[in-house]
């Protein structure tokens, strides 16, 4: 097991004795790889792909497909500590060993979670369960769950215990955010006009794949398309005067990076200058406002006041910014939904995207990690209004 | 709109003429892109992000999130064809642009869904529903539907209807492969003793996405990890003797690859020759047998009764292939369940792998586009067991 398996384990365990339930049901891929240091290669391809952790103060049990048994044994993890479903055969040399054993043991994920509970509680406990990770599943696990064990909706609670990170993951998150602007940088300098958006966000996806990363989202577009926000690049060719605007992010090692910049090619207009100063202005007001203490809402409210007084008004947005870790997009949204206060350890994309249909788009989203005296920047790369020689 | 989008619309309606359905309603990423040639960036990110499509003879309406409505107009579909829901905020110079006018209209997928089937049909009649691509949803929908309209299960009937590919998929399927080929050959000259399976792994994907793919599935192992069937490339590195098995896929312009190779580190044994040979025979029996008609469970049995006979046996497998397109897996699945009889124009991966634990792991898998007379292959690397000087 990893140092960075280890101690989120230990979060999760900790977390978990202080938490208003025996155990916790963990469902979604992220909430999982935290309780198991497992990561299927086939949870990140379909949608429809099922697993389950159950974290008990007598240890975590892995529910999964046979064929994820092979990879999370190889991962760490004890074959007595996993319930399988489904029929995938693995051949062994040694015929007594685990996965041999595993094949049709459970026709599907609800009866093996229900095996799962069996095993490691007893009649009057209660578990806290990842509803929201078992999307539509949660009627039929529920329904198959043993007499007399109590259930409770844990979804916010798992995503809390995820939010202050460790230095592990920091460090990934960091390195994430390095190769996202890497890609951003390289791309930038083949920026010209003719070149299109397809063939930069070929550069940021190869600088990406080059330091270790799998590129996620590889936003690049230019000129009025800049103003769709998430579109996939086209064969548009950049022209003089565009915006280019870039929002990327690749995984490393299951952590997330997503990163905001723009450029424009050639001399920017006044226009585009005078509002990328306005929303420039609102992700500095954040960094200038962030420390332990002040609320995901008030963070809001800085951010649109700020790019508001600068001159950008309306201003209107759903949120800006996030928690980032091993989903790109991890509660406390920087919205007024969220009164959630920062914490240190905490870790965040500050953003002030301005989508305007027929005129652009621009942005600039960084990564930073909330300190006790206020934060650190995770990404590096100059944050101005970029402009491409033309 | 593009010709392969307006090709895979006309085969769409075309079968819903036929279908005991007035209209369909498509949810799943890969059926709401045939129904409307839209793929979503965020639809390929987070697993609950909600879309559908309802397909009728007057039209087609997709129902959407408003952040998507910007991408989806710029893709070709008319504002007046979107239902959104939530909120998320385009400015426009033509301050009365659809895009700007669509937020808050719903509060989520399941009232803008009713919303599309108030505006499309009249009570009694018919919906046939992508179940399988609402999840969870379908309950909450088919409470939500306007009082007089009928349903039925229309899940296999999608994927039936897309079964069949254009020449344009057929190309972009081609590409794909091309691809996942070129990264494996990329990767066996990088091959020798001390480098690891991340480091080739990084080949495949550098040559994936110079050639405007998406990698998806990059796995690299090696040694006794070779039988780990799909487990994440780690920092073993290659020893003389070892197995090398890649297992990648990319996306192309919406469509899959999924190629499989086997490499041995140096000479092969005897043992390791042995066995590729098994399966290799395995997977050219099926190339010798398929033509329209033949069943996909027949297609199942001459792969496994081909290796046993070849002296691996028992050959156990729960499938020896499947269906390829906008979706890695689409039915038919080359296994017992599928009664299926093959068409031309079909696409699949045949495959025939065999992974022993303690010892390692070996396959090979191609893609084959079904003709009239047989089958073309869309693959065209060398299928022998690959040696690696050393």
């Amino acid at each position: 097991m990893t140092a960075l398996t280890e101690a989120r384990k230990t979060r999760l365990t900790t977390a978990l004795g202080d938490a208003p339930f025996d155990a916790f049901l963990a469902a979604s891929p992220a909430n999982v790889d935290q309780a198991t240091g497992y990561r299927s290669v086939s949870g990140q391809l379909f949608r429809q792909h099922q697993m389950a952790a159950l974290v008990t103060d007598s240890g975590t049990t892995l529910v999964c497909p046979v064929a994820d048994s092979g990879p999370a044994i190889d991962a760490g993890l004890h074959g007595d500590d996993l319930v399988c479903f489904g029929r995938f055969y693995f051949e062994s040399v040694d015929p007594a060993a685990a996965p041999t054993k595993l094949v049709d043991q459970h026709d599907d994920v609800v009866q093996a979670i229900r095996t799962a509970v069996q095993r490691r509680l007893r009649p009057g406990q209660r578990i806290g369960v990842d509803v929201d990770g078992l999307h539509g599943l949660w009627p039929a696990v529920q329904a198959a769950l043993p007499d007399g064990i109590e259930t409770v909706d844990a979804s916010s609670w798992a995503t809390t215990v995820r939010a202050v990170k460790t230095s592990g993951e920091i460090e990934l998150l960091a390195k994430a955010a390095a190769l996202a602007e890497d890609g951003i940088e390289r791309a930038l300098a083949q920026a010209k006009p003719g070149v299109t958006e397809q063939e930069l966000a070929t550069e940021v996806s190869h600088a990406m794949v080059a330091g270790g990363g799998s590129p996620r989202f590889v936003v690049v577009t230019s000129g009025e398309r800049s103003a769709l926000a998430d579109a996939a690049p086209s064969a548009r060719q950049l022209r003089h005067g565009d915006l280019l605007r870039f929002d990327v992010g690749c995984v490393v090692d299951g952590y997330w990076s997503d990163v905001g910049r723009t450029a424009v090619i050639g001399e920017p207009s006044a226009e585009q200058t005078r509002r990328y100063d306005a929303i420039l202005a609102g992700e500095q007001a954040q960094l200038d406002w962030v420390r332990p203490g002040v609320s995901a809402r008030e963070m809001f409210d800085v951010a649109v006041r700020t790019v508001e007084v600068a001159g950008l008004a309306p201003y209107r947005r759903q949120h800006c910014g996030h928690g980032i870790g091993s989903d790109v997009y991890e509660p406390p949204i920087i919205s007024p939904s969220f009164d959630t206060p920062l914490e240190s350890g905490m870790t965040f994309c500050f953003e002030t995207p301005y989508y305007q249909l027929g005129w652009g788009g621009m942005m600039v989203e960084d990564t930073v990690v909330i300190t006790d005296s206020g934060y650190e920047l995770l990404t590096h790369s100059d944050r101005s209004l970029r402009v491409v020689p033309a």
